[in-house]
């Protein structure tokens, strides 16, 4: 796997870079719909592909090791050949959504034990099962496993959870080198800065995780609630020390606002459950700004959902017909605005790298994130 | 509007014709999916063209009167501009969702009264008003308003109800005779067989219903509850009556077994909720029988859902990678196996037609027959 910077923007720290893995490139910057268990939810894999032009998605390895289970991944040859998307793939460790199981986790030096939201059984999660499991899963980019904090969380526990992910870190590290591919093409992994908000902790952590020279670096713990200042502040800090010639990927961000602004600090890869989800209440992004699509105002809007979208079923489908598809509680309405929310911002990354490349990113970024959070 | 015979079998009372509307040509026999409420439950309309090879759907004028209501409609230009499915639709009167509303109705000569489902307003449909609302709709075949009698039906209420539907389509056709279509094509008008299971019943309201002359005839209130024979009773009866020059509609049938039946006694169109609903639940119809796709013996299947079909979306995702997504309560898991049910029917009219053609319908009828209600 390696990765080729490609353009660095002269008035910010925005990047442009190509990520080439066995499953295909990635053009960085990028956002990465969320498939948390083997499926992007309402969305058809060739829609993935075609109208979307997702390069690359995520899996859930707590999901997709609950269900369908690693042998049944393993006997179909891997997550790519059990749900057809033969694009790059990426799996976190299982370390956010443990964490987000709160009193049903405990968390020891050896790993994670808790029960699953499914049945209540119990599983332990280690740094070392969870490279096991990735490997089971075989995405092309596994995530090291760690503990994210939440927000708020006092110092002294982000900073003795902190070392506890680097230690954790040494063990995934170990385990990922002891073990090879089971499907044939190389997986990579990304070790995960955390810190919570706390400048010293976050400089510490990203001078800890690059210096095991990954092919990738991610941060964590970010998106969980605290102020967008602290998110920007700390991508800031870690992206000053992250290398600069390898990818850089902020967890769980964020709103279109938010990846613009990190993709301006540095950062050339996201993924979030935002577009999706919100995209199932019927909330759409457009480049002028949001849109309920629930509201009375559009029941009369013969217009295509978004004239200005490049994908084919933003421009196919009307306001009105969206709009009823929701009041009517059908079943196409959230598949339609899922396409759409997620064509957005992949149409918003992949223009953040023409702008990159062009020369005139800050310019072209500062006009968009004055319009995307306006009400339309 | 217009039909041509092309082929009868020689065995059997089985044909094969086209229907030629403004929308586009329609080859029977023909299954029409079912899209209540201006969509065919979780699927695109580009689907419905390309994959499933849909050639006319439905609509419901009860559904499309409260929802997005004749207004909407009317300033979208009709139901195609509303929906963007540019082929034929066609529209029940609304007869049998309000007849299915039972103590929300109350039947008399002028027509029915109802409450809405969705917020208890009261509404009355007349054979006139609903030959109004068809005509702002703007489906190219629309149904006459009738009353769909439940089953059981005693002798003298069916009798009774019947000649009522007779008056109520003198009704229709004065109505629609007396107005133009809005949209500047032809919608044509099909009257509606009753008579519930009673044979000399249903011979005097083929007699009556044939005396019109319509474009085409419909045969309704069966596949109510009624014992399957007296289903292909009554069907065979009317056939036996109804022009043989115009096609015949059997609404709301049924299961493949039922259509194959019902094709052999001499009808060309069917519409039925059965693939979709059952395609919501699990179950999947193919060629070797039918498969309960959450049964735990798919869950390492990865052969296609079916490897006979001629559709991509049933050729592309796998047994153990759709039972998966039931089990995981996935949007994407109905959305697969209602593109697959819907084409599967379409696949079985389409192939009945060729073997009308070839002339050996009969055989194969009966091959098919012996399979298509197996568990596998």
């Amino acid at each position: 796997m390696k990765f080729d910077l490609e353009a660095t923007d002269s008035k910010c720290n925005a990047r442009a870079g190509t990520l080439h893995t066995a499953h295909g490139k990635i053009e960085t910057p990028i956002f990465m719909p969320v498939g948390t268990i083997a499926t992007v939810k309402g969305v058809h894999q060739h829609e993935l592909h075609n109208d979307i032009k997702a390069q690359i998605i995520l899996g859930n390895t707590y999901h997709l090791y609950l269900r369908p289970g690693t042998d049944i991944l393993e006997k179909a040859g891997g997550l790519h050949k059990f749900n057809g998307f033969n694009k790059p793939m990426l799996t976190d460790s299982g370390g956010y959504q443990v964490f987000s199981l709160s009193h049903r986790r405990k968390i020891k030096e050896e790993g994670a034990t808790f029960s699953s939201h499914i049945d209540g059984s119990k599983h332990l999660f280690t740094p070392e099962n969870v490279m096991d499991v990735q490997r089971k899963i075989g995405a092309d980019i596994i995530m090291a496993f760690d503990e994210c904090t939440p927000y708020p969380c006092d110092y002294k526990y982000a900073k003795r959870s902190m070392h506890m992910t680097h230690r954790w870190l040494k063990r995934c590290i170990n385990r990922f080198n002891a073990t090879d591919p089971l499907y044939g093409y190389e997986q990579a992994l990304f070790p995960i800065v955390q810190g919570s908000v706390y400048k010293d902790l976050r400089k510490q952590s990203a001078e800890a995780i690059a210096s095991h020279d990954c092919i990738g670096n991610a941060i964590g713990g970010l998106s969980v609630g605290e102020p967008h200042e602290d998110m920007y502040e700390m991508t800031d800090i870690v992206c000053s020390i992250l290398p600069k010639e390898k990818p850089r990927y902020l967890m769980g961000v964020g709103t279109p606002v938010n990846i613009l602004e990190c993709i301006a600090l540095g950062i050339d890869m996201f993924d979030c459950v935002l577009p999706t989800r919100n995209a199932r209440h019927g909330l759409i992004y457009t480049r002028e700004g949001k849109i309920n699509i629930k509201n009375a105002k559009w029941k009369d809007d013969f217009s295509p959902l978004d004239p200005d979208a490049t994908n084919e079923t933003s421009r196919f489908y009307t306001k009105a017909y969206v709009r009823h598809l929701f009041q009517s509680k059908e079943l196409l309405g959230p598949q339609i605005t899922s396409i759409h929310n997620l064509a957005f911002y992949l149409w918003l990354t992949g223009e953040a790298r023409k702008h990159i490349k062009a020369g005139d990113f800050l310019k072209w970024k500062n006009e968009m994130v004055s319009k995307l959070d306006r009400r339309l």
